[in-house]
C-alpha cells in the first residue's frame, strides 16, 4: 500500500455529484436550445492558449487572475479566461467562416479570483456573439432579446435587462470633466462608476475625488444620471439614437415586453474592450446581474490588424443556475435511473430472468439499473433504490418466475402491481 | 492599436468549428443516451487537481506527461489525465455516496503528449464505472456489455470487444520465469507484451531478451500465447474461471453476440493500475483499439486506506468519432439553422413583417437565423446561406408584404413555393 493522499478538492473548484450535475445539464440543455433556435451554432475552444493571446485584453487586475504557466516545451500558456477572446482569436484565424458568425460556447473558464463570497475558480460560462454584423442597432437588438429569452425560457418572469452604451458614458464623462477624456481616465471613472451598487453614492464620491475630480465634476455626473435615469426607451432614441433605436426594435420586433427592458446609465461593466451597447440581466429577486455583454468591435483587430463588429455576452452560469434554485424554477432529480431491477438469487432462474428484463427494459429506452449484489436481501436493495431517487423498483423472485408476473413498486406512492413483463415496459 | 498578435493554436489543441462541434455534440448525445439507459449518473470534476493526486497512479512513464504547475497560492496542481484517478478522490471524499455508485463522465483530459501521429494534447474521454459492487463477475460482464452497446447504438456492426485479466497475465508470466513474479518485474513484462501490435512477435522476443528473461521463458510464453489465443469463451470459463464467466454472463444474458466478445491472452493495457479484468473495443477497419478499461480494485485505497472494488472504462472519443467518420456512420449537418429570413428592406414595412416572421417561426420551434445586413442583396443572402448550409430560406420583398405570402426556397432541390406564414410554420 502507498502513502495515503488526503481526498480534497482545490479551493473554488467543485465536483458535481449526480444530483448538481443533472440540474446543470437540464439548464445547459434549456439554454442550448435558445440559442440554436435563434439560429447560433457551436463552438469550442482549447482550455490552453498562447499566453499572449489572452494577456492585456481584459483589463490589469483580471491579467492578474490568469492561469498562467510555463509548458513541458517552455511555452508560456493560459487556461481559459473568457470565452470572448478565444472567439476573437478563432475569427481572426479561420477567414473562411461566413459572416455573420453568430455562434454560442459553453465551456468552464478559470480565473484565480479570491474565493470568498461565493466566487469560484472554476466556472461556466455560455456565450453568443455575432461577428462581423454590419447593422449594429439590428445586430444589438438580437443579442439582447436572445438573452431576454434565455431568462424567459428558464422561467424568470420578473427578468430585466438592463442597457446602457459606453458612447453614453463617454458622453456624460466627458461632459462632467468638460473635455474629451483619454481612454485611460475614462476606463479609471467607468470602473469607479461600475461600484455604485457596492459602494453607493457617497463611496463612489470619495473614490472619484481621491481620482482627482472636482466636487462639480462629480456634481454634474450624478446630475446627469439622476436625469437620465427616468428615461424611457422613447426619450433614449430622441436623446442618443443609436442605443434607443436597438431598445425600441428589442420592444415592438423582437416583442420584449416594454418593462422588462430598461435604460441604466450607470451601468457601466467591468471589462475594457467594450466600445458600444452594454447590458445585464438583472432578476429582481436575486442581487447582482446573473449574465450580460455588450459590443467590443477593436478586439478582434488586436490580432487581424484590422477591426470587426462584435456583440454578445455571457450568461453567468452559476449564478443563474442559484437564483433559478431560490425561485423554484426548475425540479432536480437524484437520478436517471427510472427502474431498479431487486431480485431474490436463487443461484439457478431468478437470476437470468432479471437480466433478461433488464435488458428488455433497456431496449425499450427506459433507464433501468440492475442491483449488482444478489446476495443483499430484498429490504438493502429497496432502501438502495429510496436513497438514490430512483422512482421504480421491479422484484423478482422464484414465484415470480414460476408465474412470469413480476412484483412492480412504485416508491413514491408506495403502491405495488403484480404485472407482466409487457405490462411493466408500458406502465413505466 | 496594440501591438498585433499572431492567432494560433498550441500544437495538439484544437477548435472545433460548428461543423465540427455538432457532429461531436451528436455522439455525445448518443453515448450520453445508452450510459443512461444503463442507469449510470453524471458526474463532473474539476479541470485541476492537487498534483498528489495525479502522480504516481499511472505509471512512470504517464507521470512525465501531466501537466503540472504552481498555482498563484504556490500550490502545485495539474490539469485531468483522466477522469478515473479524479472518480476514485470523489468516491474516497464523499463517503454518502450510495454503492455501487455507477457513474458517467465526458469531460476532456490533457496530457503533453508527443503530438505526431494524431495524438492530441486535449481530447475528451467518455467514462463509465461501477464502484464498489459486490459481484465482480456480474459487474465485468455488465460494463462489457455497456462497451458494446454503446459501438452498436453508434452504428458499429463488428465492434469486437477483446478481453482479458490481470490475473492470466499473471499466471502467463509466473509461468514463463517459474516464480511468482514481484509487482515491477510483473508490469515491466506486461508493458512489453502490450507492444505485441505495434512491434511485432521479434520485437517482443527482442525486448524481453534485453530485459534479462531466459529463451526458455520466452519460448513457454509464446506457446501459451498461441495455445491461449485459440479459446473460446467457454474455454476460458474452464481453465481460468471467472473472466469466463463474465465472457458468459455478457453472451447469454446481457445479449452480446458472441462472436463479438473474443479472449486475447496478449491484450495487456498499459496502466499500472488494473488489478482483473482488462477489455478492450476494436474495430475490424480501423487500426488499434477505440476504447477501454479494466478492473481496479487498489486504486481508491491509495486515498482511503481501505480499497474498494471499482470497474469501467473509456471510450477513446477522438478514435471513435474518426473511425464513424471513416465507416460513414454518422453524417454531419453544418448548422443548427433550418431557415434563413432574407429579406429586401424598403425601410418600411419589409424589415418589420421580416423580423415578425422570424419570432414566429422560433415561437414554433424551428432554428430561425435573421440575415442581419438587410443593405445586402437577395444574391448575397442565398449565397450566405448556401455557404452555411442552411436548407430553406424565406425571401420576403415589398410584393411578398403586400400579398401576406412569402417566398419560401429549399437550397437543397432548388424549389420554390409561394406561402402564407403558417403555411410556412407547416412545410419545415
Amino acid at each position: 500500500m502507498n502513502t495515503q493522499i488526503k481526498a480534497q478538492n482545490l479551493k473554488g473548484f467543485r465536483d458535481f455529484l449526480p444530483e448538481d450535475a443533472l440540474l446543470r445539464k437540464k439548464i445547459i440543455a434549456k439554454i442550448t436550445s435558445v440559442f440554436e433556435i435563434f439560429g447560433y451554432d457551436p463552438l469550442e475552444t482549447p482550455a490552453l492558449e498562447y499566453g499572449e493571446t489572452l494577456m492585456g485584453k481584459y483589463g490589469e487586475d483580471a491579467d492578474k487572475l490568469l492561469y498562467l504557466f510555463e509548458d513541458r516545451g517552455g511555452r508560456k500558456v493560459g487556461m481559459r479566461y473568457d470565452q470572448t477572446v478565444p472567439l476573437a482569436r478563432v475569427v481572426s484565424q479561420y477567414t473562411q467562416l461566413a459572416k455573420p458568425f453568430k455562434r454560442y460556447q459553453i465551456q468552464p473558464v478559470w480565473r484565480a479570483e479570491n474565493t470568498q463570497k461565493g466566487r469560484y475558480r472554476e466556472f461556466l460560462q455560455c456565450d453568443a456573439d455575432i461577428i462581423g454584423d454590419s447593422n449594429k442597432a439590428v445586430a444589438d437588438a438580437e443579442v439582447l432579446s436572445l438573452l431576454w429569452n434565455i431568462y424567459n425560457a428558464l422561467g424568470f418572469k420578473n427578468i430585466k435587462i438592463a442597457v446602457n452604451s459606453r458612447v453614453i458614458l463617454k458622453k456624460l464623462i466627458d461632459g462632467s470633466l468638460n473635455t474629451s477624456t483619454q481612454t485611460e481616465e475614462f476606463l479609471s471613472v467607468v470602473r469607479t462608476i461600475d461600484k455604485l451598487d457596492k459602494i453607493g453614492q457617497e463611496g463612489v464620491r470619495l473614490e472619484l475625488r481621491t481620482k482627482g475630480l472636482e466636487d462639480s465634476s462629480i456634481q454634474y455626473l450624478f446630475d446627469r444620471i439622476d436625469e437620465w435615469t427616468r428615461y424611457d426607451y422613447k426619450k433614449v432614441l430622441e436623446v442618443f439614437g443609436e442605443l434607443g433605436y436597438s431598445m425600441q426594435m428589442a420592444i415592438d420586433n423582437f416583442g420584449i415586453p416594454k418593462n422588462q427592458i430598461v435604460f441604466n446609465p450607470t451601468l457601466a461593466r467591468g471589462l475594457d474592450y467594450y466600445t458600444g451597447i452594454i447590458f445585464e440581466a438583472i432578476s429582481p429577486d436575486y442581487k447582482g446581474s446573473l449574465g450580460g455583454g455588450g459590443r467590443y468591435d477593436n478586439l478582434i483587430g488586436q490580432f487581424t490588424g484590422q477591426n470587426v463588429s462584435a456583440v454578445g455576452f455571457a450568461v453567468g452560469f452559476d449564478r443563474t443556475l442559484e437564483a433559478a434554485k431560490e425561485l423554484k424554477l426548475i425540479d432536480a432529480s437524484k437520478t436517471v435511473t427510472k427502474v431498479l431491477v431487486a431480485y431474490k438469487d436463487d443461484g439457478k432462474k431468478v437470476f437470468p430472468t432479471a437480466l433478461r428484463l433488464v435488458t428488455q427494459l433497456r431496449n425499450a429506452g427506459i433507464n433501468t439499473e440492475l442491483f449488482l449484489d444478489p446476495k443483499k436481501d430484498l429490504g438493502k436493495q429497496l432502501k438502495y433504490a429510496d436513497n438514490k431517487g430512483i422512482p421504480y423498483v421491479v422484484i423478482i423472485g422464484e414465484n415470480e418466475v414460476a408465474n412470469k408476473r413480476y412484483k412492480l413498486k412504485n416508491l413514491a406512492d408506495r403502491t405495488e402491481k403484480e404485472l407482466s413483463e409487457n405490462e411493466i415496459i408500458n406502465s413505466v
